[in-house]
């Protein structure tokens, strides 16, 4: 790694870093790439280098997250018990920044239009937790784990939409919704 | 009834539609009285002698909509199976009105905050959902017709955060989601 790319990347992990807290204040469509600029203390001219549009750098802001919390959870475990239960630590992290949880929700509910510039981030992201969810719940039936009558692809929509439809409704009456507990109990209730 | 009340309640009515009709094409954020009284037909004053305030006229639209969603689908019937499942008749009627699901949807989202608008709408109407089914769920434990080990206000919970959950996951991917069967098959799943 040479002095020149490291200097790089770490101005680059510093937008990003910057363009969180940004989003977290002022929301995705409130934000400017200026002022992500000012937050992170480079220029503006400095910034489009990185990022050339306010879409590019959503899109990097949404892969880092998911990266890191595949990093950080074991997301890429083999598929099985364990992927399920590292998406409820995951869950459980989540809790502990509901910032973050805010901007996701927020963002998820936009970008359902098509011509959002995170559409296509979300349509491969369920994409993906659909798919790494329903090989999980697959390889957990083929060991006779999984309660009878439960349908691994329809068990993976319904524990990614009640990840989902917790965080809202847990950041809306957080004490009233025990958002780890009940994805716990879900799990449970449809492994054998 | 007098005519002057009758024409006024005609009045309100015809504005809340213009009211959904604008927000569900420029956000409830990008909408304006000015545009949702243009779109109604009356003068602005006209319509600030309904709805003094944005934020009345939201609430009031919100308002609406639940007393419609309970009135067609029944759901002040007495708690028990019938309840819960027109819930997914209500679901069944949302996904043929897509433009209704993506504004509750984002609102739901943004409403999050404590100081927007429509947080204290989201707050009551988790509650009185929550409760519903919650009443409904217990009724069933109570007749031994739930599965043992499920608890009617986990259940409660599960099922309202799914319906939030499914209906952004189905926005995003129409083709990959089923939104009223997944829900079918959760309410099976917790039947004995």
């Amino acid at each position: 790694m040479t002095g020149g790319y490291l200097k790089g990347r770490i101005r680059r992990e510093d937008i990003l870093t910057a363009a969180v807290a940004v989003y977290g204040e002022a929301g995705y469509h409130g934000s400017s790439l200026r002022e992500v600029a000012k937050r992170a203390g480079i220029t503006h001219a400095g910034l489009l280098y990185y990022f050339p549009t306010k879409e590019a750098l959503l899109a990097a802001v949404l892969e880092r997250r998911d990266a890191e919390d595949a990093e950080r959870e074991h997301l890429g475990a083999p598929p099985g018990l364990e992927v399920l239960r590292n998406l409820i630590a995951l869950a459980e992290y989540n809790v502990a920044h509901p910032g973050i949880v805010d901007l996701y929700s927020r963002l998820a509910a936009e970008a359902v239009a098509p011509d959002h510039p995170a559409h296509d981030y979300f349509v491969r992201h369920y994409r993906l937790v659909r798919t790494s969810a329903s090989e999980s719940f697959r390889v957990l039936a083929g060991r006779g784990e999984l309660r009878a009558g439960i349908d691994p692809r329809v068990a993976a929509t319904t524990f990614v939409a009640l990840m989902d439809g917790l965080q809202v409704q847990w950041l809306t009456t957080p004490d009233e919704v025990d958002l780890v507990a009940t994805l716990r109990r879900y799990l449970d209730s449809v492994l054998a």
